[in-house]
C-alpha cells in the first residue's frame, strides 16, 4: 500500500497497540510522543513533538510526509479532562495538525472521537440517528472538531473517518480507572471500593480498539463510527468477573463510593458500521480480555 | 466602568465603527490589526499582531491585559471565505485568543458569529428555536467555535455573548459586494449588472451593528443574539432605492447575473433579544442609511 502513517499519542494506552496493529499490516509507522523515551513498539519511528506547538507540528509533518494520520492524542488526565480548558488547546492543535497534514500530501485521516459526543438521554447510541448533545466540554470539543473537519474534508482533499471510543480496558490503562484499580486492589489484598456499579456500559479491549482504528485507517469509510464491542452490561458484572479471576471476590465493596448524579444508566453502542462498513470484528470476548488484563497486572505487580 | 477593551479586526469594515462606539462610551480601546498603519479612530491604541501566531497573541494579551474582548477578526475574502481551509486557522486562532484572554484576567467577551450558523431551510432565524445546520465550512466553523466557547465559558470564568451578523452595509464595505458595487457603478455611469435580486434579506447599517456589539460588550447578556434590523426585504428594493438616490435607475440590469442555485429565498431575523435583552435599537432606517452610504462613496469617487 506504500502508506506512511503518523500516529499521535503514540505512547498512550491506545497508541501503542494501534502502532502494533499498523506494523502488523506492513505499514511504515511514525509515532509522535511528547517526550522521547524509546518505548514505542519495535519497527516504529519515534518523534518527540509538542503537538500544542503549531510550528513544531508543521516541521514534523514536513519531515515525515505522512500519507495517513491516526490522531489519538488529547488531554486525558482522569477526573480532570471532562471540563478542563485544555480541551480548547487540543481542538486548536488538532485543526493545525490536520491542516499541515493535508497541506503536505496527507490523504487519509482517522481521528479519535468519543461516545460523549452523543445525547446521553438516549441509551442506544447509533451513528447518524442518535442526536449529538454533548454535556461536557470534552464532548463538546470533540464534537465541534468533528463538525469542522467533516466540513473541511472536501476542501482539504482528505478522506476522513471519526472513531467514537466507548469504554476501553486492557494493559497499561491508567491505574486510577475502574478496571485497573479494582484489579490492583484485589492483587494487593486491599478492599476494592466501588459504587453500586449498576450502570451499563460497552467495554472493548484496547487491542480490539486499536485493530478497529488500524482497519479503518487502511480502508476508505468516511464519517463517524462507534468503536465498541456491541455488548452492553452492568459494570457490576465486570467487577464480579474480576473477583473470580483474581480469586478475591471477598474484597469487593459495592456501594462504598457514590455514583455520580449525572451518570447515565445505560450507554449501549451500535456496531453495524464498525462490523459491516469497516469490516472489523473484535477478537477478545470479555472473559478472555479481562483474564489477559489481570495477567498483565499480575506480571506488573510481580515485577515490582 | 474601568474597562480595557481589545478589539480584533480593528481596521475592518465593522471594526472601525465598533471602536468609535466603544470610545463614545468612554472605554479604553486597544485595536489589533494585521499591519500597523495608524488608521484607527483617534483615541484607540493600535497593536500590530498576526492573530494566527499564538505566541504573538499571548504576548499582546499579557501586554495590554484587556478586561473585555470584542473579537471580530476572521478570514473574509469575498467569494472565497465560504469554504476556505483558512476557516480552520481562525477557529484555532480564536480558541487561543480566548484562552489567553481568560488566563490574563479577561472577564467579558463578545464574538462575531454569523446567520450562516442557522438552518437556512427556515426563513425566520431565531436564537434558541431555529436549528443550527450550517451548510458552509464558514458557518460550520463559526458554529463549532461557538459551541466550544459556550461550554468553556464557565471553566474559563468568562461571560460570553455571540453576535450573529446578518447582512451589513455602509461606508468602507468591500467594493465587490452588492451595495457598494451597485453604488460605484451608478456613480461612474456604468451599468449595474444584478441577479433578479428577489431574495429577501435583513440589512443593517454597519454603524448600528457596531452599536449593537458595543452595547452587548458593556452589558451582561450571555448567549447568542442576532445582529440585524428586524426588517427583511427583497434586495431588488435595495437596488431600486440606490437607483433613486444616485439618479441612475436607468443603469440597473436585473437578471444579467445568475442567482446562485443554493441561495435561500428569505432569511428574516428575530431581533427580540437584541432589542429587549441587550437593549439596542438601530438608529438608521434603510433609506437614511443607504443615502449616507451613497454620500460616502460619492466623496470617495470625487477624491480620486
Amino acid at each position: 500500500m506504500g502508506a506512511r502513517v503518523l500516529v499521535t499519542g503514540a505512547d498512550g494506552f491506545l497508541g501503542r497497540p494501534s502502532i502494533e496493529e499498523l506494523l502488523a499490516r506492513g505499514l511504515e509507522v511514525h509515532g509522535a510522543v511528547r517526550a522521547a523515551h524509546g518505548s514505542l513498539p519495535h519497527g516504529a519511528t519515534e518523534h518527540a513533538v509538542d503537538l500544542l506547538a503549531a510550528d513544531a507540528v508543521a516541521a514534523l509533518i514536513e519531515r515525515s510526509r505522512p500519507t495517513h494520520l491516526l490522531h489519538l492524542a488529547w488531554y486525558t488526565t482522569p477526573g480532570q479532562f471532562w471540563n478542563a480548558p485544555e480541551n480548547l488547546d487540543w481542538v486548536a492543535a488538532s485543526l493545525a495538525l490536520v491542516r499541515a497534514f493535508a497541506a503536505h500530501g496527507g490523504r487519509r485521516a482517522v481521528i479519535a472521537g468519543t461516545c460523549a459526543e452523543y445525547d446521553w438521554n438516549s441509551d442506544y447510541l447509533e451513528e447518524g440517528s442518535t442526536p449529538m448533545a454533548p454535556r461536557s466540554l470534552y464532548g463538546v470539543s470533540k464534537n465541534a472538531l468533528r463538525e469542522v473537519l467533516t466540513a473541511a474534508a472536501a476542501p482539504l482533499g482528505l478522506s476522513l473517518a471519526w472513531g467514537r471510543i466507548f469504554y476501553l480496558y486492557g494493559p497499561r490503562e491508567n491505574p486510577v480507572r475502574l478496571v485497573p484499580s479494582v484489579i490492583t486492589s484485589m492483587l494487593q489484598g486491599r478492599p476494592a471500593a466501588c459504587s453500586q456499579c449498576l450502570q451499563q456500559r460497552d467495554l472493548l479491549h484496547v487491542q480490539d480498539a486499536a485493530g478497529a482504528f488500524a482497519t479503518a485507517l487502511c480502508g476508505d469509510f468516511a464519517g463517524a463510527f462507534n468503536v465498541a464491542s456491541g455488548r452492553c452490561l452492568p459494570l457490576r458484572t465486570v467487577v464480579e468477573m474480576l473477583g473470580r479471576l483474581t480469586g478475591r471476590s471477598d474484597l469487593i465493596r459495592f456501594g462504598e463510593r457514590a455514583t455520580p448524579a449525572d451518570e447515565p444508566a445505560r450507554l449501549a453502542a451500535a456496531t453495524a458500521i464498525l462490523q459491516r462498513r469497516i469490516g472489523f470484528e473484535p477478537r477478545y470476548d470479555l472473559a478472555e480480555g479481562l483474564a489477559q488484563t489481570v495477567d498483565w497486572w499480575r506480571a506488573q505487580c510481580a515485577a515490582r
